[in-house]
Parts: C-alpha cells; sequence; structure tokens
C-alpha cells in the first residue's frame, strides 16, 4: 500500500546523508497519507543504504503497525503527535544535525538575523522548554511530540517549519518529506549563520520587521514572486 | 541571441553549487552585452541541474524580458541597478554563501587584515547602511541596488569587486560572468579569514598600507607581474 | 593465522581516512582474539592504501611479534594495557582526530550537554592527569595505557568508550574493531557539538540526569528498543 | 634537463589543491637539484590543472630562467634566498592556506600545545616581524626570504619545517618537494588545533616540555622508533 508515499519518503531518508544531515543512523523521515491517516516512516536502527521500500513500516495515528515487519523509529510517536496537531503537514524529518544539535544543547531559539532565515522561517525557530522527570520516564517520545506542540499554541507551523528540542535536537516539517528535509537543511544553515553573526558583533535584535516581512512574503505571500508561475 | 554570454552566464550559474557558493537555489548570475545593453540572467527558482542555455532570460537595462520564457530571477532589478552604475564592469553575481551572510547579518564591513584581501580588494569590503521601511516596502529590489550604488560614490567598483548587503548577503562583480564568481569565491575566504583572525587577536586595524598596495599592484597594477604576460 | 580478525582490523584500519578521522598515518587500530590473547594492529607508519590483510602483525599481550615483518604500531604497548584492563572490550582505536584533539590539549573532560552524548556515554568522557618526567621517560607508551586504566578506577569502560589523553588525543574502543571506530567517530561528532554548546550558552552543568539515562538506557539498557530485535 | 625533479614538482604542486591548501592558484612548489644549484618552480598564474612537465621553469639560484617559456612564480625570489640559506632543505611550498593565514594575520607564533605539534616542530611556529616601508617597496620577495631568515637565526630548519609570514601567509620546507607539502598540511592542522585549544582553556603554556622531546625524537631522534626499517 501507499507506494507513491513510501517512494517520496525513502528518496527523503536518502537525502539525509547526502546532505550531511546525518551520520550512522542519526535521523529519520516521515510522510503521511492524510486519507487513510497512515505514516510511512524509517524502520528504527537500520543504515540508510539497506533502506528499501519493502523496509518501511506502516503504522496508523495510534502508532500500531499496518504494514512491514520492522519495528519503527523509537521517534514513531513524536511523529504522530506532530501530524495530530498540525493538520497542514505532510512530512516529518528528526535529525541530530550538528548546528541543530548545538543550538538545542545551548537551550537556545534562533534569532532572526537575516533575510536568509526570514525566507523560510517568518520568526525566531522556537526551541521547547524543559521535560520533566515524569515526561521523561513515562511516554517520553509521546511527550517530546507535546512540548513541540506546546510551544506552537500561538504559533502557525507552516510560516515556522522547525523547532529545536531542548539538548537534544532539531525537528523539521513541510509539505511533504521532502520539504521537510529542505527546511532542515536551510535551518541547520540559519543555525551555523546565526552562530557566527553573534561571535562577530554580539547577540542583537531581530532584523528589521520590514525586511523580515518583505522577505517572507516575497517567498511564500499571496503576491509571491519568487520561482516561476 | 547572445549564444555566447549566454554560454559564459550559464557556466558561471554552475559553478555557484561546485564551489559551494550556494545551496538549493540560493544564487544568481548574470552577464551583460554592452553594445545592445542587454542582460542575461539565471531564471527565478530554477534549480542549477535543470539550467540550460534555453532556459535563460534575456532582459533589458529597464527590466523588460526580451527573450525567454522563465521569469528572471526576483533580483534582476537589482543586478540592472549595478550595470547602469557601474559601466566597466561585466557580470554580477549574488548568493547566501555562509561567510558572507554571517558578516552581512553582523552589519559590518570586512577590514583589510592580510596580503589575500590586498590581492584582490585594495580597502575592506563595505557593508551598506540600514533601508527604511520604504525602500523595503517599495522597489525593494531597485533600492537594493541603490544603496549598494551609494557606497561606491567614492570608491572604484573594479578596485573592491564586492559588497555586503545588510542583514541579507554579498553581491560581487567583475570582467565577465565567471571572473565575478571568481571574486564571490575570494570574497567568502577573506570573509572567513578576518572572522578567525580577529578571534585570534581581537579586531585590530588594516595592514601596513604598504603592504596593501604592493600586493594590490603586484596583480592589477600597471605594472603587474603576477602571472603570464 | 585470525584471518577473520585481520579482514576486521584492516577494514576498520581503511575507515579511519574514509571517516575524515586521519591525515597521514595518524591512527591505528586493533582488534583482539580473546582466545589466543593474540591482537592485531596496524603496522607503523604504512599508509593505509597501502595496508593489506599480510602487512598485519600479530602481537601477544607481552607486545611480542607472534607473526608478520613489519614492526607494529608504536602506540601497542598503550592498546595491550587496555587490553588486560578491560576484559569485555574486543577493537581499540587512536587517532588525532580534529576535535578530540582539541579537548585534549585543553585538558578539559567533555561535559555531558545532550541525548547524541548520552545515546553513547552516560557520563563525561574523561581526561588524563598530566603523565610525569619519569612516565614519559620510561615505558611512555605503556605509562600511556596506565593513566587511562587509572581513570576508569570507578567507571565502567563499556558504559563511556572512549577518554582523552591529556595533550595528545582520544582513545576508543567497542565490541570489535569496527564498533571501536564508531565510537571514535561519535566522540569527534560530541566533542565538536560541546565546543559550540559552551560558545553559544557557556559552561553548563550536565543535562537533565533522566534525560541521560533515559536516552543511554533506550539503546544499551536491559529493555533497549532503539533498533531491531 | 631535471626531469625527475620535475615530476616531484609536478606531483607535489598538484597535492596542494588536492589536500585543500589552495583555491585558484594560490600557492607554488619548488624543488632544487643541489649539485646544479638549478631550482624547478611553478610558473606564475597557472591554474594547476593545466602544469605540466614542460610549463614547469628551471632557475638558477640568483633567479635567471636557465629553461623553459613561462615566468616562474612572483614568490620565486623567496625561495632561493631560503634555499641559499638553508642547505639542507630540498623543497618548498608557499601558500594561502586557510589556518596559516588566520595566524598570519593575526600576527602570531602557534603555541606547542600538543604531541600532534610535538610529532613534526620542536617548538613554536614562529611568525615573522613587521616588514619595513623600504623593505616592501624594494625587492619585495626578497626581503620577505630574508625576514623568514632572519627568524631562523637560533633555530634548525629542519626542526621546525615552517614559518608564518605576518599578513601574508605560511611558507614549509622539507627534504624534498612532497615532504615540504606534508609539513603544510600538518602545519594547517595544528594551527587548527591551537586555535581550538585557545578557545576551550585560554592561552596556555607549552605542553610539558618531556612530552614535546619525547614525540619529537621517537619521530625524527636519533633513536625514532615511529615507522618501519
Amino acid at each position: 500500500m501507499l507506494e507513491e508515499l513510501k517512494e517520496k519518503v525513502l528518496q527523503a531518508n536518502l537525502e539525509l546523508p547526502q546532505r550531511d544531515l546525518v551520520i550512522l543512523t542519526w535521523g529519520n523521515v516521515s510522510g503521511i497519507d492524510r486519507n487513510s491517516g497512515y505514516v510511512v516512516i524509517k524502520p528504527s536502527g537500520v543504515v540508510y543504504e539497506e533502506l528499501t521500500l519493502e523496509s518501511l513500516p506502516v503504522v496508523d495515528l495510534e502508532g500500531n503497525v499496518v504494514e512491514g515487519t520492522l519495528r519503527p523509529s523509537s521517534d514513531t510517536e513524536t511523529h504522530l503527535q506532530l501530524y495530530k496537531a498540525f493538520p497542514d503537514i505532510g512530512g516529518i524529518v528528526h535529525t541530530h544535525s550538528s548546528w541543530g544539535v548545538r543550538w538545542a544543547q545551548a537551550g537556545r531559539s534562533i534569532p532572526t538575523y537575516g533575510t536568509t532565515h526570514a525566507d523560510y522561517f517568518n520568526d525566531k525557530i522556537p526551541c521547547t522548554r524543559d521535560m520533566t522527570e515524569r515526561e521523561i520516564n513515562n511516554n517520553y517520545e509521546y511527550n517530546t511530540g507535546k512540548v513541540i506542540v506546546e510551544s506552537f499554541e500561538n504559533l502557525n507551523p507552516l510560516n515556522i517549519p522547525g523547532i529545536l528540542v531542548k539538548e537534544h535536537g532539531p525537528f523539521n516539517w513541510g509539505e511533504d518529506p521532502m520539504d521537510a528535509v529542505d527546511n532542515a537543511m536551510v535551518m541547520e544553515e540559519i543555525a551555523s549563520s546565526a552562530y557566527y553573526t553573534e561571535q562577530l558583533s554580539g547577540e542583537k535584535g531581530s532584523i528589521n520587521p520590514y525586511l523580515l516581512e518583505k522577505h517572507f512574503s516575497r517567498k511564500h505571500g499571496e503576491n509571491a514572486y519568487y520561482g516561476q508561475y
């Protein structure tokens, strides 16, 4: 089932090592079929070069495996919470990419220091709150999803397609699995750039708000004029 | 028309990902034919691997498309302002390359800390002023060109073939499209080197002015003796 | 003899340049056959592209060459001390990898700043004490092993599969030679991440101890659920 | 003439871009035939992919071209001063490699922070003094050689096979051209490592002098035991 979605999820997972977002097995991509509510996701602990269409487990939104013989990613429950809370997203990626992890370990949101940021995220990229002992020891992956969703209570996840889980690392999403991977790669570049900007001139305020709005809207707004028709 | 120029513009655009100056579609190169006043430029939002000679739009200096079916780069208006103001340049490149963006976000000019800088730029590399709300909301790309040109009121653009647009990123130019890309790559190396120099020994003054002049002139002066005859 | 082990040691050594853990001849991997007590190790000063199964010396735990014509790694005596003191390890790697050397030169242990660290090491990664003049001038490589073992007096080497030798560089180990190389690569990533975390937010305490325990145990504990069955 | 030396000089030059020591034409390697006193060197401004055996100029120690049609490197005069002053060296390399330039621009010698340094350089790597206006404006490249030689008045160039020319970049040498390139690559790694060491723990004294001596002598001393017989 869901052969087309599996193909997309496979290709998006294979991009992770290609784009230097993972080493070993440090990342997973999933995609959702909104009609059936089924999610295709990377199997746990399998190296990317051994991934095949057949190896990809299919789970429902409650986490039951509905197809496949391999155990799904240990982060599956987090993905499912995001698909439930963010009805417009079609793909999710989690990695331990270098720059995302560095900011997540620092426990800091990534400030809006330039137009590269504004081209993809129309506000700072949030970092989640600390999880409690109880949240860690019981349903850890479910609760990881919960603290992400909490952070977006007053935010539009399509305008800020990613977050840092504190002391852990980045989650990103998008219209489909590859779009999520694009956003993960962009967030990595933004994170490194913000680091060096601070080293060069200290922590500072957001860029000019008109410039922020201009760049986000010329790519994503109603009257966007970036790209072809 | 302009098949030879299109070939140069195509090759120069293809160098951007090869030289790690762009990811995704984050950069564009143009070239001008000074006889006709026509400019060949990358189409907006097209990935580099899909660029062909036929895909390259040709525009006049007022921004009218005179050949091609694809929409030209959203930064076209900025390129045109530079071609009008700097009559001796033949190619322009804009990217969101890592180090250029970092300094641009910091809002700092790049000081002249060594002979590598002096081999290509005979003074610091300027950073533009803040743009006003009005300049951002009306004819943004035109005004981006305007603030670049303003910075060169008392400078020779051939002696300083590049600039940082504040909170945005680098623009570079040169005799032809590939020369502009060479200057972009050099500026990236200079920008990283200046950063680490400051980390090692603090912000400091320019290098010995005789050394600055010596290195620039042995490569670019009347009695240059670098390279072959 | 020990053809299977030699194959593993050869492959693990060849991974060192592939994974950017060494330049020139700056690293060596060994493996032990616990039945015979024999150790297969890289020959000293031989470039990786010239390594063959036949070129690998076999030594006993006293350092006597029992097979092979090439001189074993100058660090062999250090490897042997670790095999004697840590009976559960099957492979060892020593390199001068960039980030390990930087922390070793700083003389600092690597703090536990995130879940990436916790996935592989359940405590900080220790740095050895200074060696004395006497220890350096007499049986230097033996004494290097001794100070490593000292650091693990109250620690389980399987829970912390690596260490920094002060002013020198990293040693890592694992179940077999390739597992040791995996741990070396992971430690390199952890070391870089910890550096940037401190630059972003200053030196800080360990991550939430529940989170540390959760991540280590979901991968390595009795009820581990990462990976396949 | 000197076909064997030309082959060595060609191969060593071709390694510069392979080892990420240069971009564009930013480096040159030479080699000397001590019998004839003739030096083979890279031609000025020629890209590496176009270098051939025939393209390499041969010069005598006074700088006269004795074979070849291309102009020798603009840095030839500096190479010649080093060959005259250091009779035991057989090859020289100059680049604008990233880390060497960063320290040179900072005007700092590279401290001895670890055994990787000690394996190749038995003391800090010096940085030259400022050159005077007169030295820059008259026979600049000759005087660059002169200030390098000055720095070695009380030092053995074989024990410290390289230097930083202030505000400029690194020069390295060795027994032959490839050995010089190896030393240039090692110095680059040492320079980056020293930078991060200082960021992690501040500027500090040299490593334990016994450790410094131990590592240098086990590789280069009379009783060296690193490598094969």
